[in-house]
């Protein structure tokens, strides 16, 4: 389905729904599970949409299951991201709010496997991510996730 | 609007909506803002539903205001809670599948004010609290807010 993007965007459309994003940053003697997804070929962060009848924390797990092979355990919150301004406008009318949640986590089984939603899947080093191409998005909340201090809330 | 809460129950229906909530633990001097609502008469957290175009830190002042007078600023998170298990059955047809955020705010300005939705608003001592009819989940975000340790995650 086509989708646009808008980034702090007057012409931008008004939102007409919200769904739950759950994203998880796993980290693994210091490097970070990252996947290069097959519909844009850029790197980013296992994760996905939260479905109805499961809680955030099970919605992290089977994500990254699914997109990287790998098991996790969910060790604690990096940040709420929730900013009005970034909103996704579907060629069905649907018109998104971002709402994410990301979460830190610790690898306790599994091995890297690709998927449908997954070309390549692999343990990134901080200098190795500076050579990938990923989002700001992703950059910011894997930035997010090494500071020391509170949970990012927006 | 007629609701039903079920709780961890077979008889449940099945969720067909996801709305996010955020709800606020605001403490000063030991003491935490709470309201007695005056749709069920009970005492609560302040908080309520984030609309399309604010983000969860926009929504949790803006409720904490319009329900308690009081101004605040964020401070952390308490809790990410998304059980599945809780879902709410309204007469329309919706059943909503429960999703809250908990935050953690300090005072900054304003003064306790009632307003439609609260019929007294009041600060809390640990002690009174066990005398006020309130839920068991607005004690235990009140319990996690005063926990040690990372946020509750569900």
């Amino acid at each position: 389905m086509a989708r646009t993007d808008y980034f702090d965007d007057p012409a931008a459309p008004a939102a007409n729904s919200l769904v739950v994003a759950v994203v998880v940053v796993v980290v693994d003697e210091g490097r970070i599970l990252m996947l290069q997804r097959t519909d844009n070929g850029r790197w980013a962060l296992p994760g996905g949409g939260q479905e109805l009848g499961e809680s955030v924390r099970d919605a992290a797990i089977r994500e990254t299951r699914e997109e990287t092979g790998i098991d996790i355990g969910i060790t604690g919150v990096i940040g709420i991201y929730s900013d009005p301004r970034h909103v996704i406008a579907y060629d069905d009318g649907e018109v998104r709010q971002e709402f994410a949640l990301c979460l830190s986590a610790r690898r306790i089984g599994g091995s890297l496997a690709t998927s449908e939603e997954s070309r390549q899947v692999r343990w990134v080093s901080h200098d190795d991510l500076d050579h990938l191409n990923a989002s700001d998005s992703t950059r910011l909340r894997i930035h997010h996730a090494f500071s020391q201090g509170p949970p990012h809330i927006d």
